[in-house]
């Protein structure tokens, strides 16, 4: 093989086949193509772009690369969600029970958080007691008896996209639309889901900047998992903004027990009820469907929750006494604001950042999180303040850290003395589960 | 520094500052900014472009991290002369002759060759007893007695330069005007010379593809230099195929010597007075030009290139004579048309790889190099051949490996049974040496 050959083919705007692409990542896995071949092959890609094709076979070999559950042993409907990554986007907490309370079975592996982005796991990890590593088995065991299990990704699902995806986090090769497609596409294929609800975050704190690449991303996805014979329903949903007002472990975690309780933020419910429809939709037979929304208000949700946690090894508690039981943060800090104005940016990076600089998230893989640490936001876009009007709160463990990060709080809201700005659309498009 | 925001930088087309370039590269040599983020960031560069700025600062940063030769204490006027790199092209051993013939000292350091393209110490060394590493010291005196030193380049000459260039080489990040041009240029700068003549080779043989990009890196070279002092006359000169007749290191020795004993290949012949006659423009004060065209007619060259052979350890011998004394290879073989046509092209970069196959040059550094094989070519484009004409001629170390090379070089060679195509032209373009 030869890979300058390959890479300057690529550099060039040209293709390159299956073949040339298993031989360049298994090569890349075995180490005989060199990190610095595969990054600049990978850079050629993100500028130039990637075909279907060639979506379609990176899929195929990253997903080849490892495992494959066989969920089939599951009896009823069962779902997998995932999201891009989001700040202050705890919706998972939300929408798997709404499912499980229409017995729609829930069974979702997840990673840990890395970067500006929280991660489910380490938002169950904040549970006293809960187990976020199952095995294969218990996980099984746990979906079967209580509907729901989300675990711990294991090494051995696509290990060929954990080593391509640490590299793209280095090399600024991650914002790709058949990257990113067949890194998530390739571990949800290998956790067996049958059916699958993507939420594909849109603007500056997602992964993909505006709503028509969104679309491609998101039709992509639904096209890779067609190819295997999985149903995919996508929702592009805005990250202009952080969605809820929690940014941090235990704060999200309390955030979604508020909307399971029907009393919580109505951003992260209206997101989280959508995203639940979608599940229900993709595995409806009946003719009279069922509405997220009114599992919601009924409380089988908040009750499903419950049943989850404990099921996972969490407390046997009420939700609402849960959250009061959650690690809370020793120091607490008000930001307000120095003018009056309207609120004209929320900037979710910056926010998403702040929180990983106040523990709540890694910057390494052996970073240690904080469950208690984060921020809670009081104002979103288009929002009038008035001078000394609270911005948001911070949650830190120490004083010297919760004035650092009010310092730099204050630079991420934009306020503005022109007209309020008006507020973005929290779900943008949707896509699936039949492919374009 | 925040590496991966450098990348994505360069990557959605902005540009970095000179102390960002200075940090990334600088990290590069210590380690400290990865192998697989240095070719990313390249990568991105070869595709959305460099600034002239930052070809600016590369250049400084690869000719500040080694030492700088002072060529000051030599008497008269100095011209240093690089190509970037040609197939059948020692022009050098041509040029170097006229100038130190007409008065005008060369001082030239050279790198070994690698790839398809031949390098002039390699050539030098298929001469019985020439030294080809000399100290500073030596190539003075040397240059002082006999108006000529060619030796190889010390390692401590922009040694960064080196390091990127081996990474460029395996990443596909080779083709950039910017990284050609201060890699080049950071090299002859520190060198020392105060008047350099370039050859920038263009078409399927060379570095760039076309006229327009190669008067492009041409004007480029032409500012770097003069941002350092030194007058650049750079011509752009076709190798679309071969530009003389002899391809390895004995036979392009041989090939020179004809060329200055007046009956050698017109076309080498061509080139190599252009590129000398840049040279003396470059140094001419006096009001009658010298014609490197009668410097070489006269002879004076051929007894100019005898007196720098000898000073530099070769044989004292009439050049004709040293002609049949060098290494010849044991085994020839003719090529030749099945069917009469037209010569239509005369692939180099194919031509220049069968003769690393047969041993002329170098796949890695530590390749040890046959001086003695190699192909002459007896047509070019535009040649009509008949049915049994001789195309070429294998020199090579065994049967076996002429026999291989034979095969290959009839793909090498393209016949046409339509009307003949125009030759291309020799030198297509010059520039310099006051920058635009």
């Amino acid at each position: 093989m030869n890979v300058p050959a390959l890479i300057s083919r690529k550099r060039d705007g040209g293709e390159l086949d299956r073949d040339e692409w298993a031989a360049i990542v298994g090569g890349f896995v075995a180490g005989t193509v060199a990190p610095e071949q595969m990054s600049a092959l990978l850079m050629a890609g993100v500028i130039r772009g990637f075909t279907t094709a060639e979506a379609e076979a990176l899929t195929e070999i990253l997903l080849a690369s490892g495992e494959q559950l066989d969920l089939r042993g599951l009896r009823g409907p069962v779902v997998d969600k995932h999201s891009t990554g989001g700040v202050a986007d705890t919706t998972t907490l939300v929408v798997a029970p709404i499912l499980a309370a229409a017995g729609v079975q829930v069974a979702k592996l997840s990673g840990p958080g890395l970067g500006h982005t929280g991660g489910t796991i380490d938002k169950l990890a904040a549970i006293p007691g809960l187990r976020t590593h199952l095995t294969i088995e218990q996980m099984l065991r746990q979906v079967g008896e209580v509907g729901i299990a989300v675990c711990a990704a294991s090494a051995d699902l696509a290990p060929a996209d954990k080593r391509l995806y640490a590299l793209r986090d280095v090399t600024g090769t991650v914002p790709s639309p058949a990257l990113i497609a067949s890194s998530v596409m390739s571990k949800k294929l290998a956790a067996g889901a049958p059916n699958i609800v993507l939420d594909v975050k849109a603007g500056s704190g997602g992964v993909v900047g505006d709503r028509d690449e969104a679309r491609g991303l998101a039709e992509l996805c639904v096209r890779l998992g067609a190819g295997h014979g999985r149903r995919v329903r996508c929702l592009v949903t805005d990250m202009r903004q952080p969605l809820g007002v929690a940014v941090g472990n235990a704060l999200e975690v309390r955030a979604a027990i508020e909307v399971l309780a029907g009393r919580g933020d109505r951003r992260l419910q209206q997101v989280a009820v959508a995203l639940a429809q979608a599940g229900l939709d993709l595995v409806a037979e009946a003719a009279e469907p069922v509405r997220a929304e009114e599992v919601l208000a009924s409380g089988a949700a908040l009750e499903a929750f419950r049943k989850w946690i404990h099921g996972q090894g969490g407390p046997d508690a009420d939700p609402e006494d849960l959250a009061k039981r959650l690690p809370a943060a020793p120091v607490r800090r008000a930001v307000t604001a120095s003018a009056p104005g309207t609120v004209a940016g929320v900037d979710p990076r910056a926010i998403g950042e702040l929180a990983v600089t106040l523990g709540a998230g890694r910057r390494h893989p052996s970073d240690v999180i904080d469950p208690a640490v984060g921020i809670i936001l009081d104002v979103r876009i288009g929002d009038p303040v008035g001078a000394g009007d609270r911005l948001a709160t911070i949650h830190a463990a120490t004083e010297t850290a919760a004035a650092d990060a009010a310092g730099q709080l204050v630079g991420a809201i934009e306020l503005t003395d022109g007209p309020p700005p008006q507020p973005p659309a929290l779900v943008v498009d949707e896509v699936g589960p039949d492919p374009a």
